[in-house]
């Protein structure tokens, strides 16, 4: 609790003083309001009733009414010291002149014609009598009942209770019957308005028996069915308010789908027009009419909120919901009694102003104990007429008392329903959805009520989601027979034929990278689909789909990512189990050298070529590894600039504005997760190509390019790469130097350069006088097999046997000659040294290309083909660009549907990179250990 | 505008009515509520007064007042049929005992003693008359002037006008006399309200005149000086509301800094106190005590907004603003008439409830013409009472008339301010500060005022402010001689010892980088005192500084920012300037070779030395330029993570609370922009510290270490490394290789590596037996021109003759030439062959590495001084960490403060990463291949 200080002695500058109410005041004290304290009466004085002043008051006499005179009464009093008359007197004190009498009198009203009057509520003066229907007397004499004011004939029915709550409504016992009665009998209008107010607060509802409001309203509406209808609309008796449309099975559908509200919406142009005009006539709860008012203002929105964010609820387009907890002490200050709303859609027009009614759907509604408006729209019970806080009905006993219960609309919505393939912005009639809940009144200062409003935009996907399904199934079907192609390509390159379940295997994961683009196509063609149409249409012709409807969308992003995710794990395996072995053409090189080796008894005479320059190139591929056509971190940085800072992030909001900057003071709607969606992977999409497009066109023509750097390196250090992606397929770099030897000084490097550059010396392409240094190969099954012969000893590295290697020399030395003879074989190979294993250099057909497929099989000879494309590439991370881009959008995306942050889909989506990088480079790393011998050391 | 489309025919299921109010209605038509339109009265029937309901009247004879019945008349009827009596007299229908009068009689009232009666305001009874002063009778006769229904003697001044727009005020003119007449004369309690009420609504101004409503105010308080004041409180005198403190110069400042509220303040803890209990005293208009009202539920607020942001208003330590535009229709209707508040502040204490009134500055008072409250504290005149809303006093003529001009307390602000050097939490009393504001109206409807209401805690800072101040200077003052200290250094390294310009302008450089590190230091330390301290107390002991306070702090900021930047380029420049040479250790290796080249007829014969492994070294040098201690992207990203995504963003809020989730609900205070600096420097200094740790702790011992490979490959690769970045001073890698020869064959490596892991072959220390290969050396004056002399060629590459490099030969052969010589003078140096530019290697003292100076001068033999801490990454990102960070950090403050948005901020920070690592790497490169004649094509 608050410490209060120990205030010592007086301080001169503070001043405090005593906190005193009029309540705390005594009898013979009254509240000074300008010292708020409480100071003794006068003599012969006591306080007023409100106690904020003296009274005069001889206490031996009785006071005036108005408190400054005394008077002698004619009988007792009170204990206020004013005198007291017995019931139905009046007391006098002055003539009509004005004059005080001697002594006060107590006279009779006269109840009869023509007077027919009572005391008024104060005592003092005789008025006329509520005169509806009692056509001889004040009195109600038996055997007439008194009841709410008026004098029913005997044999009147009690009052049922209110709610579940059993609470006995003082309202309605007071005034149901009469109500009913008044109206029946007099069609009173005051009173059928009170009657039917009466069946609004029981939520339209009709119990099992017949005597309840709604119950006596439609034995009342039934009773007038002779009567002229109003406005011509047959649920609109004379006289009585429309509180309900029939209950003909399936009229709700007729009544909300059939015809559009003739005004249409526009969210630009010069026809914009975004406002929903909703006017109400408000009815107080004894029936009298109070006014017409226009909703938005706080009529129907209980939440406190600024005038701008309420009036956004009546921008068509703009989906709103607000929500708060209310205080129910609040509630029960600012709704004494309840305000009854028959809500219209005001159509203009002028002088002829048209309005269209609302209907109403009650979601508490009971018809026979059953909740029909529970359920599907064909059973649906249309009503009118609403309220938004009862605190009345609940009170029992008198109308003055704290309630027991409080019934609250606890949601409001407003639900529009856009007409099916409108070009003109038109909609069916509105729908108010209203639920009502009950609070039990235990602590009023504690206790709170959570309430919604929320006004809802709705069109009929089934059109939108039947195209989503064609899209998917047709390019499903192309992705079968591409991954069958895929499958039968790769078959092909793994030199086997036999389909088996590895086959089955291979065609699945193949099928779920394509069917991955087909999702990730579809859903990001949708989602971008929205974002143009809804934002930028003028005339209304779309809306968007609610979250309830999102739902299917967000399983297809969801398939998306699990079949790239697969994918691309899939394409991570390959491209660290990648075969690469490197040739170096380096001869040794000293005359004196060659000459010793072929004596042979001096074999450690010839100076030995130097490894350097193997390391080196191993080095650099191990470098470009990951290396990618965009900068990765660049592109998260650059989509989270766009989204977060440039506020493209408002494009998403579920409303029909485009601007990307929104004032702190405008109400802001949820979002959309399509419209999210759409939105990253467009812009995700973008920024890519157009870093693709920069470091491709520009960065790699005018500054440096990290894949020709490596093929030029090849040529200059005079080494080739042989790449085995399958078994019979893969990639070869001719790097043969042009200059014989480059296992020189600098000097000699720096010439060589130089005369390369003038074109002194002869090209470096395979074949003779040709430039191309990069192909695809095809192998024969005999070379492979050649192949796997000498490499024997290299993968049995890796086998079991791998835990001692460095204790036995043996493979160690196995190793090296096993690298030796495989430096020689495939030298001697593109030397065309063996006839047997031959190969023949020529171009791939533009089809091949396309479909990636080779049509020849290298049955007697080994194909090279003419690859300037690098298409090497394609087991680095740099060749596989729109796979990674595409997964790593849809790993964002994902991300961001979960927790609807882009900053987490950021920060996660650039620790996945940094993982699956760091995955790559160290399993590509033993990759190349394993297959090229260097040492691991060397790949820094 | 809205398009109504036409509407076609009759729609089945959709109902459209027409739009009609009662004033719609004729005079024989009546508003039928049930069908919401005009129907005919019957006959004989005219429509009631609100139209609703059809009157019975016989429209010969008059109605009676209560509309049931009809009776003739004495004099003439009104217009609406009923009968009228002459003035001061009432309409008698029925007598005492309620029956009809034959004949309605007109009776006057008797008004003098003791009757005392004049009509009621319906004009149907006698009543007493205004009774406060007129002893004899009800009537005002001559010579007694009649206003604000009170008699008043004669010669009393016509009431001046309102305000600067010279509004007549109807309410001025009929009641400023009359109230201050009746409180003078009468002591009338109300009249003194009212009569200080109209002060208030002068926004306590005094004019020049002295007949206003504070000029009368004040001589009637001056004229009770002789009665007994209020709770012994002097300004408050007996009948008169409390309006103004005294007039005394700096009564302000004892009032509001001399005793502190007897309350204390707690953030957490059993004695958790953060509730300000404020209650208000509310008047009216016409000075009648209305109620005590707690302040915090919209009295004062005027914006709407939910009850529990609004509460968070009166939440001590959380600063509170909250604006918004009001729309003036809506201020019409809210608030007819002002109510008027004695706002206290309620200290508690069970039956003896203490209260503490709260002072009020009110902004535009006036005293004799001058805006005194808008100067300093000396001269303020405080006041008591406040309005917010006065629509009243700008009517003219009318005061149901609209106002011409209104007033709105568009600004309130309560003032909090903690008491120096508290432990307590203690308080001096609040101060309100209220800025008024007049508003013409022109338009009703579109009209908006805009108001805001704002809780401020202030403390006083210059204590705080000097200790900062003290901090900087003594700081500062270290920093000039470490500066100085660091400027000798570099003086012995360049081996200069004159004192120059140059000399100067680089003691300001050091000296730039040491005070924008104290800068930083003590900004960064004070950010983490507020944020420790603030949010972490339980008793409150400090307060944040306002906005208005934090701008030296903002300054000190930017000079730390600007500071580190000119360091930063510095390094910058210097490393990209850095003098490298590798020294290569490999001897051609043939017999036949060396022998043939004694020979000397053919010297081409040699093998020559591969360049292969400067190549190597070259290229990792290149590639760990801008490596650094932390992965910089990573570091963005995990700040981001925290701030963003985890919250601590929050912790920044201007409130006591240490949560890191604020529920949407709860009020959002604002940033304090020194607890965001303090937040951001803290956590990227910590994530950068734990980065560090993780990376030389764990990373560089169970990964990689970049700095120690790069070392292990120049031992491999068998060539040194000599850096100078001082003109005699730079650093020393050793790498000549163990085993005699690096240019050799996979197997010679495997196997060199192989005995160097088991042993088998020396160390690889410069020294015999020694490990250590790194060194820092301090070079001969001697040395360095020989080196100099042997570089010169190399160095006329980036000379200005340049251009035509290509095309003449000479100068290529030259650098060629130049590097054999190098090579081999730096070699033959190493290898003690020059005696007269001999080194010696020895530690350095525990004192030079601290000061980063060297004692000795190198002046007969160069110094190598072991360094095994690899400080040769001083020219190295690698090496100069410390100053990156926070060079980092501040960037990303600095764009943090100027935009509010840490996303912006990230962005950026990454962007000039970026850019500077480009630079870095780019110039670094350019330097390498200009220092050591690699081609640049190798350096990928």
């Amino acid at each position: 609790g608050p410490v209060l200080l120990k205030i010592e002695g007086k301080n001169r500058f503070q001043f405090i003083v005593p906190f005193k109410t009029p309540a705390d005041c005594g009898v013979e004290e009254f509240y000074d309001i300008s010292s708020m304290s409480c100071v003794r009466c006068g003599s012969n004085q006591l306080r007023s009733i409100t106690g904020l002043l003296p009274s005069y008051m001889l206490l031996i006499l009785a006071v005036t009414k108005d408190g400054f005179g005394c008077i002698r009464c004619p009988g007792s009093i009170s204990d206020d010291g004013k005198c007291l008359c017995p019931a139905d007197t009046v007391l006098v004190e002055r003539d009509v002149n004005g004059n005080f009498l001697d002594e006060a009198k107590c006279e009779a009203c006269n109840g009869n014609i023509p007077a027919l009057s009572v005391p008024n509520t104060f005592g003092d003066r005789c008025e006329r009598c509520q005169a509806s229907f009692i056509n001889t007397s004040c009195v109600c004499s038996s055997p007439n009942i008194l009841a709410g004011g008026l004098c029913f004939p005997p044999g009147i029915l009690a009052p049922n209770t209110f709610s579940n709550f059993s609470v006995q409504s003082a309202w309605f016992v007071k005034n149901l019957y009469s109500s009913a009665a008044a109206c029946l009998v007099f069609s009173n209008l005051t009173a059928c308005q009170a009657l039917g107010n009466m069946c609004v607060l029981n939520m339209h509802s009709f119990s099992g028996v017949s005597n309840d409001a709604c119950g006596l309203f439609n034995a009342i509406f039934r009773s007038k069915a002779a009567m002229s209808s109003t406005h011509d609309i047959s649920y609109w008796r004379s006289n009585l308010p429309w509180l309900y449309y029939g209950d003909e099975p399936g009229l709700a559908g007729r009544v909300l789908q059939t015809d559009p509200v003739p005004v249409s919406f526009s969210f630009r142009g010069k026809n914009k027009n975004t406002d929903i005009k909703l006017l109400t006539a408000v009815y107080d709860v004894g029936g009298q009419f109070v006014r017409w008012e226009a909703i938005g203002r706080g009529n129907l929105q209980l939440c406190p909120d600024t005038a701008v964010k309420k009036s956004a609820a009546l921008s068509f387009g703009t989906a709103y919901k607000e929500g708060c907890d209310l205080s129910v002490a609040d509630l029960l200050e600012n709704h004494p009694t309840p305000l009854f709303y028959d809500v219209f859609m005001d159509l203009g027009g002028g002088e002829n102003r048209k309005l269209l009614p609302l209907p109403t759907l009650v979601y508490n509604q009971q018809y026979s104990g059953r909740f029909i408006n529970q359920g599907s729209m064909k059973n649906w019970y249309l009503s009118r007429r609403m309220f938004v806080v009862d605190t009345l009905s609940g009170r029992e006993k008198s109308v003055s008392l704290l309630p027991k219960v409080i019934r609250v609309a606890t949601s409001v919505k407003i639900r529009f329903q856009l007409v099916p393939r409108t070009q003109q912005g038109q909609v069916f009639p509105p729908l108010m959805i209203i639920t009502y809940s009950d609070l039990l009144i235990t602590d009023v200062n504690s206790q709170t009520v959570s309430v919604t409003f929320a006004v809802e935009y709705e069109m009929d996907q089934s059109d939108a989601r039947m195209k989503t399904d064609t899209a998917l199934g047709v390019l499903g079907g192309l992705a079968v027979l591409y991954s069958l192609l895929k499958t039968v390509s790769w078959k092909r390159r793994i030199g086997s034929t036999l389909i088996d379940a590895g086959t089955m295997f291979k065609f699945l994961l193949f099928y779920s990278g394509d069917l991955a683009n087909v999702f990730f196509v579809v859903t990001a063609g949708t989602g971008l689909y929205w974002l143009i149409f809804y934002k930028a249409q003028q005339f209304v012709s779309v809306l968007l789909p609610l979250p309830a409807q999102e739902e299917q969308f967000v399983t297809y992003i969801g398939c998306a990512f699990s079949l790239k995710a697969i994918q691309f794990l899939h394409k991570l395996v390959l491209q660290v189990s990648v075969d690469i072995f490197l040739i170096d053409w380096e001869r040794p090189r000293s005359k004196a050298g060659r000459t010793v080796q072929a004596s042979g008894d001096s074999k450690r005479d010839p100076v030995p070529v130097s490894i350097w320059r193997t390391y080196f190139v191993a080095n650099e591929w191990n470098e470009i590894q990951t290396f990618r056509k965009i900068s990765p971190t660049f592109q998260i940085m650059a989509v989270l600039f766009f989204l977060e800072v440039v506020g493209f992030s408002n494009l998403a909001l579920r409303d029909p504005w485009s601007n990307l900057s929104r004032s702190s003071q405008a109400y802001a709607p949820s979002y959309s997760l399509i419209l999210r969606y759409g939105l990253a992977t467009s812009l995700w999409i973008c920024i890519g190509l157009l870093q693709v497009i920069f470091f491709t066109v520009i960065y790699e023509h005018f500054f440096e390019d990290k894949i020709r750097q490596f093929v030029d390196l090849c040529s200059i250090s005079n080494i080739s790469v042989l790449l085995l992606s399958h078994r019979c397929f893969g990639y070869y770099i001719h790097g043969r130097s042009v200059h014989g030897h480059a296992d020189t000084n600098m000097e000699e490097m720096n010439n060589n350069l130089k005369r390369e550059a003038e074109s002194l010396c002869g090209q470096r392409g395979l074949l003779p006088n040709t430039d191309i240094q990069t192909f695809q190969v095809s192998l024969t099954n005999h070379l492979r097999s050649h192949y796997e012969r000498i490499r024997e000893p290299l993968s049995r590295r890796s086998g079991p046997s791998r835990l001692m290697d460095t204790s036995v020399a043996n493979p160690f030395e196995q190793n090296i000659r096993a690298y030796h003879t495989m430096n020689h074989f495939l030298g001697s190979i593109i030397d065309h040294a063996h006839p047997d294993m031959d190969y023949i250099v020529k171009d791939k057909l533009m089809f091949e290309r396309v479909i990636g497929m080779e049509f020849l099989e290298p049955t007697e000879k080994s194909i090279f083909y003419n690859d300037e494309a690098h298409s090497f590439s394609n087991v680095l991370f740099y060749g596989n660009e729109a796979t990674l881009l595409i997964f790593d959008t849809l790993f964002f995306c994902v991300v961001d549907l979960g927790s609807q942050s882009f900053v987490l889909a950021a920060v996660l989506t650039y620790v996945q990179q940094m993982i699956f990088g760091l995955i790559r480079n160290f399993l590509g790393r033993k990759n190349l250990v394993n297959k090229t011998l260097v040492d691991e050391r060397f790949l820094i």
